[in-house]
């Protein structure tokens, strides 16, 4: 079974989808866009990619390929995000000059680095598997890096302290993405995208309608610039239940009524 | 008068900050968080943030940041992001290698790469601004940078192609902010944030027909991850309107008894 993830090797995204698919053959790929696109093509078996992190909200690239490409949606997996600090053997905290990893994880990681690496350069990269990599690459005493401390296996490297980015849980969920429909568990969660063509007060209110008649829970809603104009939007919702419930067709079939374009990503097993 | 900006010199937000402000004495911090807070302290007299692209969708962090630091939103101002490739004195297209910038620029000229320049290392950092700093002190006639022309300008740079990011326009949306309310124009927008107690179906529907109900045009809906459970949401939303206005009032005084949390960021003139 061949999976499509986001590359280089030891990203969160391949963790997320370890987690969910155990041990397969995973195909790296430079985009998420090129993720969505490798399922959609039928060249992978299925994919897994970032939807929204607790600190950073949603991923705008994995909504916007899931508005256009033709995949569905088949499962979400939740995985805490913890960084660990990452050196070449026989590094020492103390001789540590450099750190690098993706901006977002220095950040997270800022209370450490100011206690404990107070003097060291903050080198910003592009993810946390690419600081590991160029760690490796350097093989110097004096770097480290910022990521998930099972990059430390995949490039040769040693974990020097373990889970150094503050209480606070960050909690990550991605999609699993594939092209057959799921069958209903009886606990699931529906996600869809919508467009209204006019701009008119209260459309988004007589939507929601749909939903709140039928007592049916909204688990989010997000709107994404449709990138035709700016101030107009692609809506995201989620909510409890499955495509094929009776009171979930009814909604659905009203929305189709009062948008201009509806899609539904798909139902899947509900995490949280 | 002292404007706050995110750094490095020729950010997309200094732009955006020199367009509104004219030239003024700008100060440079390194994280949207701590513009947000050198107004609130007033060690300026105002910032300027971004806060959505039509390409990437909302920036969750100053949206985490007006929703708990005490600013307020006084204008909104809208550019187009536009990239072009920056070199050194006398470097030529043929003779570039590497070409480094923030991973969305790269991705919005990779038409351009990949017919110009197809076999030069794409190399990523955090911002368009910090890739031209780079290109500068490398000093190499083989590495260029991808970003806004005023950069060749700051960091002594030639502009070796304009305009290379492409025909889809990418508008960019930045709040400006201080510490005083503006006075209505007649033609106004205005931000609130807020937060429901309760879980149940319906709560949002009840909160939008409180706009609805008043014939109050939304313009932006957004929901984003409170940061304590994942699912838990605060919602951002913009809407046409001073909140001096009678009917605006009105429809806040209903919003504050349906839920836990209701903060105005601001009413602003309206300039989309």
């Amino acid at each position: 079974m061949k999976i499509a993830v986001l590359g280089p090797r030891g990203t969160y995204t391949e963790l997320a989808a370890r987690r969910h698919f155990g041990k397969k053959d995973f195909v790296y790929y430079s985009s998420i866009l090129e993720v969505v696109k490798a399922v959609e093509a039928g060249n992978v078996d299925a994919g897994v990619v970032p939807v929204e992190s607790m600190r950073e909200g949603s991923v705008g690239e994995t909504l916007d390929a899931l508005a256009w490409c033709d995949v569905r949606v088949t499962a979400e997996i939740v995985l805490p995000v913890v960084h660990s600090l990452l050196s070449v053997k026989g590094a020492r905290l103390d001789n540590i000059k450099q750190v690098l990893s993706h901006p977002q994880a220095l950040s997270q990681c800022r209370e450490f680095l100011r206690t404990k690496l107070p003097k060291v350069e903050l080198i910003e990269v592009s993810s946390t598997a690419r600081a590991a990599e160029q760690v490796s690459s350097a093989g110097s005493l004096e770097v480290a890096a910022l990521g998930p401390k099972e990059l430390a296996e995949i490039y040769g490297l040693e974990v020097l302290v373990e889970n150094v980015s503050g209480d606070e849980e960050n909690l990550t969920r991605f999609f699993c993405l594939g092209r057959e429909k799921v069958q209903r568990t009886g606990r699931d969660k529906t996600s869809i995208v919508f467009y209204t063509e006019r701009d008119r007060p209260g459309i988004l209110y007589e939507i929601l309608g749909e939903f709140a008649h039928r007592q049916i829970n909204l688990t989010k809603i997000e709107s994404r610039p449709s990138k035709k104009v700016l101030g107009d939007y692609l809506f995201f919702v989620d909510f409890e239940g499955h495509e094929d419930d009776e009171i979930v067709k009814e909604a659905l079939e009203g929305l189709r009524k009062k948008t201009a374009m509806l899609k539904i990503l798909g139902s899947y097993p509900r995490r949280f």
